[in-house]
């Protein structure tokens, strides 16, 4: 295993390790025992590959040949049951490493479809599904309607456009690990900038408000 | 592609079309951002096929495969976004559209499900699923029960009875064309005549109804 | 097929048929319609099991494959519309029975998992997944968080335990039926004690105990 994908397997763990950490706030916040903790980090930290997985065809999916993915998020998972405190506190670098997240899951599921031969709209589309998806069976266990989709500061736009830059740079021919870097950098500015200047997408305006 | 395809991917696209409203009013109603209504839209006109296609083991997903479905599927959303109001005036046509698209997924999904060497039961079962399965997907992600699992006017049963005729012929060896636009009539038939009379299935008495 | 086999489908179908029970009650508690009834006792009996099988890439699932699980279930699902008030009484024979599917289901699903080249690891999760999925889902189909989730016995960690001897005993290459037996008592042993003498996992200490 060379330097690069050796980087690359160390941000996938260290996204997997923080997506897990926000499943085992959420669910001490909502009182579920250990078991509970414990599925809510790691259904957060592997459904959106898991999907884009089954959606592509590649079983068994990645998460779950590897041990190594779901053994992060568990400990994620027993780390919040037990210093959840401490995570609440952390809430900024938290963000921000939610932010680094979304980006690489973006970037390298968009990559994974295109290497299925999905075409490049579709594949976008399974990157942004890869980076918030997690989010999503997270809340659904709640029973809450995903955060992702409430209005707030712009979260999926960023996946898009960090996925959109390797799926235009694949459809260009153009060589895929300088757009991977791009596409995650932008996807990471545009979530960071998003959070400081609390960018929005618009609400539909509704009657009862004129 | 000769004239009866065409039809069939006319009325799947406008099947598409109008699954995708009921997503985007949906989701307007309950206040979600841009992206919110787009994904709802998304949600709520392919997850049924979707799920069919994984249970059949058709990787990627024809609505996946093929950009027109997404993109026929999100211009609706935007379409609620900026139009919502007028939608929701226009509410007998939509169900009328409904009616149709209800009709020709469940006869469409049962076709390639048996296509796909299923048993006539468990292809009529994944015909239902195609018909019902966006509806319900959009439901849960505004966390509430699905409409179509509450006492309301006959809706899955409509899916049923056309996904059924489709099955039955196909078990018969009787020719499939026919047997698809009689299910499909069916199917819309009784889904109008429950709208007009009100048609619903019992429901459990309870205890504290006596 | 011989006793050993017919005996498991006998016990996998009792299975079904008990997890569809527990689906149908919800669903009459809730007010559903006679097809919302059938939908959550079927949900409830083979989601599990699909989602296993998806994962595994066995498709099309067991569940639809063969006509009796779903009929089955459904026959489950009309005993409850009929004679829930009843069923609602016997209510600790359900818990007993819902104990030796959750038993069953796990080990049997461990070893699908298994016998499809998974880990250990993986295919001990995949055995819990079986147990205990059909559940959540009937939960997010009215909205609530899973029973499963929350604060009660221990249910999961029973099932953990039964598929953990199978997949030990694979790691292990120790004979395989003799482990499934032993792992079945267990996780059944350890639930029935679990209900019996109240036994819970910790809940994460929150600030406003304090």
């Amino acid at each position: 295993m060379n330097t690069m994908s050796l980087l690359l397997l160390g941000f996938d763990l260290l996204g997997t390790f923080v997506f897990a950490l926000s499943g085992g706030v959420l669910a001490v916040r909502h009182r579920l025992d250990l078991f509970g903790v414990l599925v809510l980090a790691c259904v957060t930290a592997v459904t959106g590959g898991i999907v884009r997985d089954l959606l592509i065809g590649a079983v068994p999916p990645a998460s779950l040949a590897d041990w190594r993915y779901l053994s992060v998020a568990m400990l994620a998972g027993l780390v919040t049951f037990r210093w959840h405190a401490l995570i609440e506190r952390l809430r900024n670098p938290v963000l921000m490493f939610d932010a680094a997240g979304l980006a690489l899951y973006a970037v390298l599921g968009t990559g994974k479809a295109l290497a299925f031969g999905l075409s490049p709209f579709a594949a976008t589309l399974l990157g942004i599904m890869s980076g918030i998806g997690g989010g999503i069976a997270r809340d659904l266990l709640v029973a809450r309607t995903p955060v992702v989709l409430q209005p707030t500061e712009i979260y999926a736009v960023a996946a898009l456009a960090g996925g959109g830059i390797v799926a235009i740079a694949h459809a260009l021919d153009l060589p895929q690990a300088p757009a991977m870097v791009v596409g995650a950098l932008l996807c990471f500015g545009l979530r960071f900038m998003a959070i400081r200047r609390g960018w929005r997408l618009p609400v539909a305006r509704t009657p009862d408000e004129s």
